[in-house]
């Protein structure tokens, strides 16, 4: 099934590019004057194929997850976080939310590994596939078959929001000790050393870094992930919710949906859907530009230019609820400017 | 009435700072993860002394104003355009007009200085203090009296919004050729080589820019602007509406309203508020790095970091209606999200 989605994705059309620039050039303002948001408005064409596109309904995706690798002492938050977490997303009290609602954006909180029985809960969609990774300081994080349903739910969740109509999707994640991993995978795929893409994640002293710094090279090296393998990688050094970010990635492109790529963790899960499939890159925009080292690493590897610079490090697809609202803005200048002949204006 | 004005501006308290930042702090997220926004939301606390602020409603002021030294071609766009760009911020159908609209403001379109009779129009605030300022180039762009009356205009339209209760400013300009005297204000008011701070504008050629240099540096050598005389400056080199946004910058901070000032023009108007007094900058927000150069030199001058690099050159308020949505964003946070306590969250 991942193979398939796979083949599905197929790259951008420059034809749609020039039909884009066309409008764009006859809009009342002086030509390329709206830099970015230009950009935005033409990437949008070529991904829908469509003249005019809208957004219609948009979705954050938060997944959340919880890591063995938390005993180890990396971050500064108890492991019981990332559950009371989620009943916050429930409650619509986190960040998130409020980002979210602001960017007329449905939050969708998925549970794929959250070491919590949380039963039935209105808002919450289940799909937990492991409870908690185990710790990968002592063993692989995941078997591969795990990985791999992580990346399904993903793919999954991407095609049934595509057929509700929605227009676009951002990705978001929330796991207590989740900087850990995904500095792991992001040493792994790129081949920098750890201590280069290893930041404080909520927040951790300087001794604490120096522990999650070794804690990430023990785990390598105890693992021996294959670069070659990214599912391989997610297995053995990454987390429930970051295949989960990379399924639905990699489930956009293959329906030709936008996808706004948030912080840190999220571009992880980024990495992976690239190593996976190159093409997928041209679906994803990368919201901002995360306080935490390692993040520009990432968007080098990926080629993204980040929309936003606003020193945020909290993840759950906050930036990419900003983003969001920018990417809408340059749609809005596509679709709603008067052209020169309309408005009488000398060219 | 000016110097009335400027008396009342007074700055911003820190026991305000120390208060907003304890609310912040008791959030469900990490301890200052979300960068700016926290900056955005504790600034507005400072400005409004309120604990609990609301913008409300918002206003966006597009200043118009033709240009004489438009005649030594250093546009790339007739002077004519202005009056057609004001008609079309009339119909709606400009970038500022979508913008606005997507960051929920109103645009107010001032007519301060077009060189084009437009008779009673819905929608248009008609307050002409100059057709067109005359041609730097032989003279100066306007007696010091027609200066000062530009930044009344300015400082009457914010009290009159402040009173109706609008929370929020944005600069805005229009006015073909309107680059040429920004450039000179800043090479005046900061002593930085015209060529420095000299750009493309709407987008001329190499020989045009080499031409808008000597137009600049001529200007100044023959009207000799006081550096430590703001309004000389503005007489002698500027325009109508660069004074207006001048003056409604010090308004909104004589009257505790927050401002956020666009790109090149607007910034040239923000370093004659500031320079008539240093206060205003308190007030400020600096919308985005704008593509055209000496807006760096402009905002350090200040000690503003833009928001938003977006690779943008419009004008007319464009930049400021994106950010507004952002510094939105951060009050949201401030006032809608759950504390550690609220949500029962371990912190």
């Amino acid at each position: 099934m991942l193979g398939e989605t796979l083949k599905k994705i197929r790259p951008l059309s420059e034809e749609y590019a020039a039909k884009a620039e066309m409008r764009l050039d006859n809009l009342t303002k002086p030509l390329r004057s709206l830099g970015r948001l230009e950009e935005f408005a033409r990437r949008l064409v070529m991904i829908t194929e469509n003249l005019m596109p809208e957004l219609g309904k948009k979705a954050i995706f938060t997944f959340a997850g919880d890591h063995g690798v938390a005993d180890e002492g990396v971050s500064a938050y108890p492991r019981v976080v990332t559950g009371q977490m989620v009943l916050n997303f429930l409650k619509g009290g986190a960040a998130i939310n409020v980002l979210a609602r602001h960017a007329g954006s449905e939050v969708v909180v998925v549970d794929i590994g959250v070491d919590h029985d949380f039963g039935e809960m209105n808002g919450l969609l289940s799909r937990k596939i492991v409870r908690g990774t185990k710790n990968m300081r002592k063993g692989p994080a995941m078997e591969r078959s795990k990985a791999e349903a992580c990346v399904r739910v993903g793919i999954e969740l991407a095609e049934v929001y595509a057929g509700k109509g929605y227009g676009i999707f951002a990705t978001g994640d929330m796991g207590i000790a989740n900087t850990t991993p995904s500095a792991a995978i992001v040493a792994v795929l790129t081949g920098r050393p750890v201590p280069e893409v290893t930041g404080r994640g909520t927040g951790i002293s300087d001794d604490a870094l120096q522990n999650k710094i070794r804690v990430i090279e023990d785990s390598i090296a105890l693992n021996k992930p294959d670069p070659q393998d990214p599912l391989d990688v997610l297995a053995k050094v990454g987390g429930a919710e970051i295949g989960g970010i990379a399924g639905l990635i990699i489930g956009a492109a293959a329906h030709r949906v936008p996808v706004i790529v948030d912080g840190f963790i999220s571009t992880a899960g980024a990495l992976i859907a690239s190593s996976l499939e190159p093409l997928t890159k041209d679906y994803m925009f990368a919201a901002h530009n995360s306080v935490e080292v390692g993040h520009r690493v990432m968007l080098g590897k990926l080629g993204l230019r980040p929309i936003l610079g606003l020193d945020m490090r909290l993840g759950e697809g906050t930036g990419a609820a900003l983003a969001m609202l920018l990417i809408e803005a340059g749609l809005k200048i596509y679709r709603e400017m008067a052209t020169f002949a309309d408005a009488g204006v000398s060219q």
